[in-house]
């Protein structure tokens, strides 16, 4: 058991770099670890090359309490994150019996092959992740959790992990919607903001129905904190003649 | 006129990373630059902090032709992108004549307001982006482009970019789905790819209609490369009894 605070994610995979594939999983990733208290603190998306996936898993695993690697684990030739994992931390990878295991259990004979039991091949001394989807399991070597990138895949990966960082207490958040451009009531916001200190406001503007209006988030782990300053946001704003309400 | 090979793009957002909203505008920026001929090397998603933008931009700006930023330029306590875009390249930041000149002109007088006036301060010696959705300008500092997080005018900035860097051969692609798990035709693609190793081949499986299947994206600045790998995949794959076509 082991409970982290803040997670990086590292998302490999050409598709997404050259916009044929629209990321799911960081976006996933992001608001499952702030339900369970930890804060996802950076992403990057790279391209699938053996040199460059060592680089920033070392870089990330060395940063941040956990990193979440997604991508690059399947049967095919373009799946080179396992042995870049294992040569970032310079371990031996070969065919773990726990691994080939699970896949002889999950695939009759006559559909097993070499591409397939690829999957097995696992960095040395490496924690297995439950696949619940398609057997191929994850794998965590150090802080680092080597996921698939198929997002049913991630996901169900990621739910069987739960019990090993939950704990941490969530971060809460309520969005107050104004009738308004953002500036307009920027300056409000802004005293606001000093005023609390510790919640963190964001502004996100859009327009509807061909007029302005923003969103203003406030995140906490204290859903008290939250309520004090949204209500006050929300006098000041009205006062001023602008319609609002909270966002379910 | 400055042409450029390759590029990153730094999205500067809390937002993303809570899970709250989902990037659009990587994935934007990704098929856009491919069609153009540019390759999107790297992304990085991290939080709005001053100090955190200041090390990313500086380090991505090091290591690619350019990088794009979307996010953090707009009038709100939370907007702190262009301030660390100029603190990271040592130039001061004020308010830009050009730029108030522009914002003058779009909002009536009783519209503007400090807040508002902030999105004209811009770092010294930068050039302009047209922002043809709501006026207030993006801007330029050496190779780092410093755009807008809201994706409508993120994607109407770069649209007035295009003669900035177009002219490269753009990066093609063609996809054949297959009707088979990508287990099944691992060791084909493997063997395809070494025969067309400039050709890059990416394999992305599937379930549909409860069964797997595998789309192959195949990528070049040629056209005839691709179709001369896929259509000898394609033959390969029907000799062993899989049902394939390519996709539009």
């Amino acid at each position: 058991m082991q409970k982290f605070h803040n997670a990086a994610m590292l998302v490999v995979g050409d598709e997404i770099l050259s916009g044929r594939t629209r990321d799911a999983n960081l976006y996933y990733l992001g608001s499952y670890l702030a339900k369970h208290g930890i804060e996802l603190k950076e992403g990057r998306i790279i391209p699938d090359e053996h040199e460059i996936i060592m680089h920033h898993v070392r870089e990330l695993s060395a940063k941040y309490d956990a990193v979440f690697t997604s991508g690059g684990i399947g049967p095919t030739h373009d799946d080179i994150t396992a042995d870049a994992i294992a040569a970032a931390f310079g371990r031996s990878i070969s065919h773990d019996p726990r691994a080939v295991a699970i896949l002889e259990n999950f695939y009759p004979e006559q559909m097993r092959n070499e591409a397939r039991m690829r999957m097995a091949r696992i960095p040395e001394g490496a924690r297995l992740i439950d696949n619940p989807v398609s057997a191929a399991p994850g794998f965590v070597v150090e802080n680092v959790y080597v996921m698939a990138g198929v997002p049913k895949i991630f996901e169900g990966m990621l739910e069987g992990l739960v019990s090993e960082f939950a704990g941490g207490q969530a971060m809460l958040s309520k969005t107050l919607r104004i009738e308004v451009g953002e500036g307009r009531i920027a300056a409000i916001l802004g005293a606001l903001q000093n005023k609390y200190p510790d919640v963190k406001l964001g502004c996100y503007p859009y327009g509807h129905d061909g007029h302005y209006a923003a969103r203003i988030v406030a995140r906490h782990r204290d859903e008290k904190r939250i309520v004090e300053a949204l209500s006050e946001l929300r006098q000041k704003v009205e006062v001023e003649g602008f319609d609002c309400d909270y966002e379910a």
